[in-house]
């Protein structure tokens, strides 16, 4: 018997009606390079989200895809990006950023968050003219890079930040779907676009083969987008594929229904955990708990179960990694929950 | 009643039997990247046909993605690329190379195609070092992107100048499948890992919904290949999207059946124009046809068909280019066939 | 004895009243990076000659160096550059464009010019957007790199077509000083300044050690030039080096005088040549003469002299090229002239 | 009456060996692009130090350009550099590393200086294969940007860490003149050259008008090297212009002679500043004085003196910074020296 996972929120394939509408729509004849009627009508979906006819929103296959294309098509060669130390554009895309000629600029995470002042200090220390690259875009993610959510305060205030030094600000939404529909959350998709001049809604960790819709609110950024697209080798023949997932997924909310699932799952695990004695190493926000187990314990859900050991925390403990999705099997939680009730008990 | 289109060959969704595997295997959880058993699976079958265990292969999302990979990841900062002035690089591919820094040489064409001559003379033209990039790739189509196909004795000569010179052979394959199945074709795939240093099988163009299959024969161009992949944002989270397709494809050699078909109606298409006394623009060998027809029938077809108009001829005639595809609907051929016919007779 | 070369114009050091200026300035302490006294009276002479107060100005070490920051600092990353096939951005500068992610499109040169046609046809043949990059620049070199220089009326027009197509037009002036003091030209500076939107003024070919003077006349290319001059390595600590030589070459018009002499060395070689019954290959219009000599003459010339052989012509005889500079030895073009001359007697 | 700089070591021209020299070779017809007879003397002097007759040479007009040519031309796209955060690449480069698609993976100094752990730390963190860059070189500078310099066992250390775990070792000279004259020291160009794959020697601060001598022990890094120096610009015309330059500098170990007066008027100032009771913030190692002094004596120095105010102490005093160079005037040194004696009995 294989073991089940918990390691990330991509291990299954799609959501039965992205499958459906896949088969449905097979043989229909489409233009190519994403002006098929399907990506017409998913960008129709999502500007009603966002309560506008017109925002220019293009469809790309991955996320480092997506984060390199909008930064090489917004800079200029001498501009960089500040980001925190553990955004995924500096830790997890082999140098894609500065494979396009940027610098990233680095500060220091608040839980995972990008703050006010972070930015501010990377601004005073990247101020030595022409000897410095000029700072120009911000880039945060939400949820961010472990699990944490933006509240509109805070996306306000980094907006503001932003606005009145000239810098443009990206999100990255590989999990905006799983932020927004998190417990603490308080911004809608209206609010982000308000507040950033570009952001992309992930599509592959909710429940998509694979797939980001990337939305420009800030028309500037939109000029000649396109050209960036097929530069960086991002053009599908079949941009089909791209437009009818998000179709699916904006179709009522599923997006939403999938990562407010997803999230439910992380706090089941997160109140058994902590209901049987357990610390949670962050609070549990989205879909990614981290849970401070006995190493005795991990050995034995090892058995069964698939997952990242974090980090070790003492001799006896280490941190570990849960990640939920639109997939995850409920009884599988409830496996997983016994078993740690099954120890407590034990102990 | 919508037209019917020959415009390309990719208009359509995906084989039946991709279709299907994915429903199949849908919720299987598996390793993301690429690490799957699909993957795994697929890579195996194609090796079959190389006669090897071990040729390194890579699943990527899009031909220019393939491309620009391959180049970056095998070339120094100073060293340049031979091409034919039509090749896709040079004229569909947006600067992509030119992005990560290389320059294209081109050479005139005969035929659509690169040949030794052009080669050397590159090198000659091209030698006033250090005031001149270093030639170090060769780049061909096969097909060409007018549909001409490399013969044996062709690509044996282009692989000899090559290894003369220091020189490595790309060869894209983006429609490598409808070649192989060319009534003038005699290279199989075995051949063409045997003559080229990288090359890559195209499955967008016969049948899958994405995805180009990198084959790498020369195992210095394969080392720490998966990083360029990840570097150009091409490392795709559910690989085995892509790996799962290609397992299809060349199960029971499917891809070559279904570019065989494609090239039959092709075939078809030609004779019928010919039989009919339109002439051909160019020798039919692929999956492509460019005819001569009077504007009067190019207007009426236009009125039930889809294809681009190639070139005026003079003021009465122009080319036209059909694509037929492993989606084809023979009736569509024959409906149109029938219309040569009729314009024929009406003559 | 050693031969005396016509090679190129820069095989000498430098004008002596640069050397005297380098001496009379050396202990005077000034602030780094070209901010120092010297580089800013330097711009003033320039802006004397444009009839401005503010033009920006920049001095940078080298040709290529300025082309390249140029077309970085101007482009965005899909953007590219129409030149000629015999520009020197093409063909002598190691794909150092192509470096910084641009794409060249040639096209071929009438009399080593660039003409309105050749421009239009460029943008008709790369419209197929977004598959290829946006034509944004036009590159031309005054004198060309076979010698021959633009007349107004062919830069108006180069410049009317460049702004109604929404281009900016470069001109690279390694060799502006020899070109403005042709017999045919019919520019001025000022003219230069209002029908481009950036150029270069070349001191390396004529008298300096090294530098080149950028001046910037559409002011949105001046944003944060410095940045790309230090981003690409160019500002050097010294930059009063550079400055004092421009000073001293735009003084009293220092620089045309040079350029002028070696103008007229040309002319008397051109004049000789075709006195003694050889032919041109090309006009003499500046400092570059490219003569057809019977190749015994040349073996004999060659004895004593240094210079390139351009080309063959048939089995007797090939174009050579000479080239002339502020530095050229009178006696020497004497000598020329009368084995020239004896070769004419003998035959 | 105009303030004595200590603001840097290049606010002068050059020493007046160079000015002679080139007044001297004025007039020589020479070959270009660093072919000429001065460059080839200079090599061959140099070569001497290292006791060879053949490590490949370059010169460079700048350290910027120095070093991104040398990591353009070494690393492959995926590649990146270990620094410290306070190096001169990441700091002070305007991206211009990154400008040539490279990571670089910074980590903090102890003294200025890269360490053995720092390395190892740095290896660890970047390890998670093909997600990130792999780590490929280490760049040190020595003296280090806050004047430090590395002892024989702390580069033979970092030396042994870089070969046991595949890493090319660069060394930026901009000051190694005088790192190897400081009385700290016990490393000669020799043993830099056994330790390092590719290190080069400033000229700029240390008596030259422009120039750097890019030295390469490591043969593999040689392989065209003169292609990256023209692709970047950096391929001078008149490159008799560095080779002489240096060729003064090695002829009897002048520029040693020259750092090492800068080293001692050094000394005298940071012993004169604690003789007065002032404290030292960083020992003064080679020929940046960095110097805590109270405000008020700081605004009266200024009067007469200029320099950086590196950073505030308290409310009372701050950190100044003082370079001496070859050119510094003794008699400055005096002055300054007096003004703190009289300082300190005024207190």
């Amino acid at each position: 018997m294989s073991k089940y996972s918990f390691l990330d929120d991509y291990s299954e394939g799609c959501h039965p009606n992205i499958l459906q509408a896949l088969v449905d729509t097979n043989m229909s004849q489409q233009t190519a390079y994403g002006n098929d009627d399907y990506c017409r009508q998913a960008k129709d979906l999502i500007r009603e989200h966002l309560c506008t006819d017109d925002t220019p929103i293009y469809f790309i296959a991955g996320g480092t895809l997506a984060n390199l294309i909008i930064i090489a098509s917004a800079l200029r060669a001498h501009e960089s990006v500040i980001a925190v130390s553990s955004g995924h554009i500096e830790l997890r895309e082999t140098g894609a950023i500065e494979a396009t000629g940027h610098k990233i600029i680095t500060v220091p995470p608040v839980d995972g968050k990008l703050t006010v002042e972070a930015v501010e200090s990377a601004l005073t220390s990247n101020s030595h003219f022409p000897h410095m690259t000029r700072p120009r875009m911000v880039y945060i993610s939400n949820a961010t890079e472990t699990g944490t959510v933006y509240t509109k305060a805070e996306l306000q205030a980094l907006s503001a930040v932003c606005r009145s030094n000239n810098l443009l600000l990206l999100l990255d939404g590989a999990r905006l779907a799983s932020a927004l529909t998190a417990d603490i959350n308080d911004l809608t998709l209206q609010d982000i676009a308000a507040l950033t001049d570009i952001f992309w809604v992930g599509g592959t960790k909710v429940g998509a083969l694979l797939g980001e819709a990337v939305v420009i609110p800030n028309p500037q950024l939109a000029i000649d987008f396109d050209f960036h697209i097929k530069q960086r080798g991002a053009l599908l023949a079949k941009g089909r594929v791209l437009g009818l997932q998000f179709l699916e997924l904006f179709k009522n909310d599923l997006l939403f229904e999938l990562a407010r699932s997803a999230n439910e799952s992380a706090q089941k695990l997160a109140k058994a955990a902590t209901d049987n004695g357990f610390q949670l190493a962050a609070t549990t926000e989205s879909n990614q708990i981290f849970l401070i187990l006995p190493n005795s314990l991990i050995e034995h859900l090892q058995e069964r179960f698939e997952f990242y050991i974090w980090e070790k925390v003492d001799d006896k403990s280490s941190v570990i990694r849960l990640v939920t999705s639109w997939a995850t099997d409920e009884s599988q939680v409830q496996l997983f929950i016994e078993a740690m009730a099954a120890a407590n008990e034990a102990a």
